[in-house]
């Protein structure tokens, strides 16, 4: 009993829950359960070897330094290497546009932080990344919704939303968590032109970006924001905050992403950052330069992209294989995960169970949508990244079981 | 020029700056410079060889899981550690009833967030940890003052300031930062049956009681309260959270530190956690634990608490020898500094100005008051753990020259 406590609460602790996912992957864990839950990378491409001489290499030439207190921007070397990186995407940005945070997490922590005010609404698309609305919950979030299909989000169906005034518009354009899905080329340009028109602006969130693996890159909104910008030279010029991380690269276990904004939106983060850990660890910035510098990174994300697109490619199979004719699923160009839709009159919920008895484990899709509803009652998410190419087919082949059950038992109470 | 963003800052943004202390600290970076203005750690005690050795025992041998995602809560084994080291000092405690956090700063971040609604009073000590005020600030906290004296926090003016209903008191008992005073054992009784009257729970900030340097261990504010409770069978059980890291005892640069509370807090802490960070680093976690096992982490808390008394020892000497009469300081028996205390009507950072033209750096004391005013003016705060003892003296005898400019412009204006 520490009831002292609990009446002392702040009011915005209220809502606040533990995410769905993750007490269910406490579940998953159980022997012989084959994941497709998580969103894992696969521990098996993690360059293991390389972060142990990168140790090495930090701690005897520089281990002072690398154990000591350290700036809140971020090590200098390692924001220059991601300035350069970035750079050959088109995302012209220098060190201080860049600002080094303990995974994406943080940075949407930090970006609700500074954004938004209790009862604030912030555009998202449906669905759309559970972290994400966790970070802006806590800050009083209220959400607008926008529909995806096949080519990301449906921005014919956009400007109704943007007149209901959000905040800003948090999109994942590259392989999108849950679904998989990429936004097009055409419709990135239409968002550019209606964020612009209706002054809303973005939080481009991608994690993904880099892990394509067919079809050709596609300009992400930072820059087609920016080329937006010179036709019109207008004042909104950064209308979007970027994201990326080293977890899906390089691991996530190092707790290592960034942000790319104007400096002056980079200045007072940092400030909210100095308040909320004081700086990334030192440590981690240290190793993870030493690890990808000299080409390394390329070379292993060339590795990463060759051990998913397989994976993917199991699963695409299996998922053809063995599933009834009446379900249908996204064919994700990169990523983690692809989405899953069941016959209307499916609830997922029930389907979990009934995977979780034969050994196999997604996430339900309801858990994926900000604003309540049974909008995601018939979707499921499947991660291709981490298990491997045997268990995908035989997960896949566990789960078709379970499905059948379910669409029996669906058309019985029919 | 990015109006679209400034436009969209939140309120709890408007008050917050940067510490100026973090921009302070980059003056004091010019070559020649002897600073006693950071909080550093002495870089040449950390233990960089274990820290290699034990990065290559976690990547050789647990690889794959050192690199992945991992639970919010934190690395198992270690908060087992953790538990154990403190069931010595008294503090009894299960691995649950322990979070670990990205540095004792994210403590305070999440201690804000779960506590603090706009305009809630929280108590603190005059002066105090800055970035305690850093932390709390962004959620609206207003502050209530108690000061302090050579014995640690005046418990006998303590009563007035409950009366005013804070939401919580945040103390440091142990070579307070900055003054580097201890609470007394009779003031710590005062001060726990205070908070129990007035049902005024405590965070308790100890992130340096491992580093005493002459005299007796006194019981933390945590152990007093269970002890309390145990005589009056009260319900407050768990009126106190207790803050501590490795920070001062390994290395900052990892970014290590810890929460103990009653278990349902910490569920609510680590729902928070999930939000702001997912987690803290898994490699840093496993390096942490496998660097401090097996007494390693007792046997190097020794070696520093010999090289920073003597540097302590160093600057009182320096300071009884170079300084004014009239100039007074407090005598740490533990931590990284101390404070000291010039003549009614001087100004600190006029000082702080003349110390730079020497050569030398501190923090001007009216950084650390919660409430403006200029209860600072005539205080400043040394650090002795960062300097070898040769550069201890003779910033002392530069320090001393600008007090005794200082100190004659005052005669001269009065």
């Amino acid at each position: 009993m520490s009831t002292i406590w609990k009446s002392r609460y702040a009011e915005r602790t209220l809502g606040v829950k533990s995410s769905a996912i993750r007490e269910l992957l406490k579940v998953t864990q159980r022997p012989g359960m084959i994941s497709f839950a998580g969103g894992l990378p696969a521990p098996d491409v993690f360059p293991v070897k390389r972060f142990d001489e990168a140790c090495h290499t930090v701690l005897s030439e520089r281990g002072g330094a690398a154990l000591q207190y350290s700036s809140t921007e971020g090590h200098e070397p390692l924001r220059q290497m991601i300035a350069d990186n970035m750079a050959r995407y088109g995302i012209l940005a220098k060190p201080e546009n860049v600002l080094i945070t303990a995974g994406s997490q943080q940075a949407l922590d930090l970006i609700g932080k500074l954004l938004i005010n209790r009862g604030d609404r912030v555009l998202v698309e449906a669905p759309t990344y559970l972290g994400a609305l966790q970070a802006f919950d806590v800050y009083g979030a209220q959400y607008v919704s926008v529909p995806l299909d096949g080519g990301g989000m449906v921005t014919d169906q956009l400007e109704p939303s943007l007149r209901a005034g959000p905040k800003f518009m948090y999109v994942l354009p590259n392989f999108q968590n849950p679904s998989g899905v990429t936004l097009s080329e055409a419709r990135r340009q239409q968002l550019i032109l209606l964020a612009d028109r209706h002054g809303i602006p973005i939080i481009e969130d991608d994690p993904y970006g880099q892990l394509r693996y067919e079809g050709e890159h596609i300009a992400p909104l930072v820059v087609l924001d920016r080329e937006n910008l010179r036709r019109d030279n207008g004042f909104t010029l950064g209308n979007v905050i970027y994201l990326s991380t080293f977890s899906k690269t390089l691991a996530p276990g190092i707790r290592l992403a960034w942000i790319v904004a104007p400096e002056d939106v980079i200045k007072k983060l940092v400030q909210l950052k100095q308040g909320a850990d004081l700086h990334t660890s030192t440590f981690s910035q240290y190793v993870t330069y030493e690890v990808a510098r000299d080409g390394f990174l390329d070379q292993h994300v060339k590795l990463i992209r060759q051990v998913y697109r397989e994976r993917r490619d199991v699963m695409l199979h299996a998922l053809k294989e063995y599933f009834p004719a009446e379900v249908t699923w996204t064919h994700p160009q990169g990523g983690l995960f692809l989405w899953v839709t069941m016959p209307q009159g499916t609830d997922s919920q029930a389907l979990f169970q009934a995977a979780l008895a034969e050994n196999v484990a997604f996430v339900p899709g309801d858990s994926f949508y900000a604003n309540n509803g049974h909008e995601g009652g018939r979707h499921m998410r499947l991660n291709f990244s981490y298990s491997q190419p045997e268990q995908i087919r035989e997960g896949v082949r566990r789960l078709s079981i379970a499905v059948k059950m379910q669409l029996h038992h669906n058309h019985a109470v029919v």
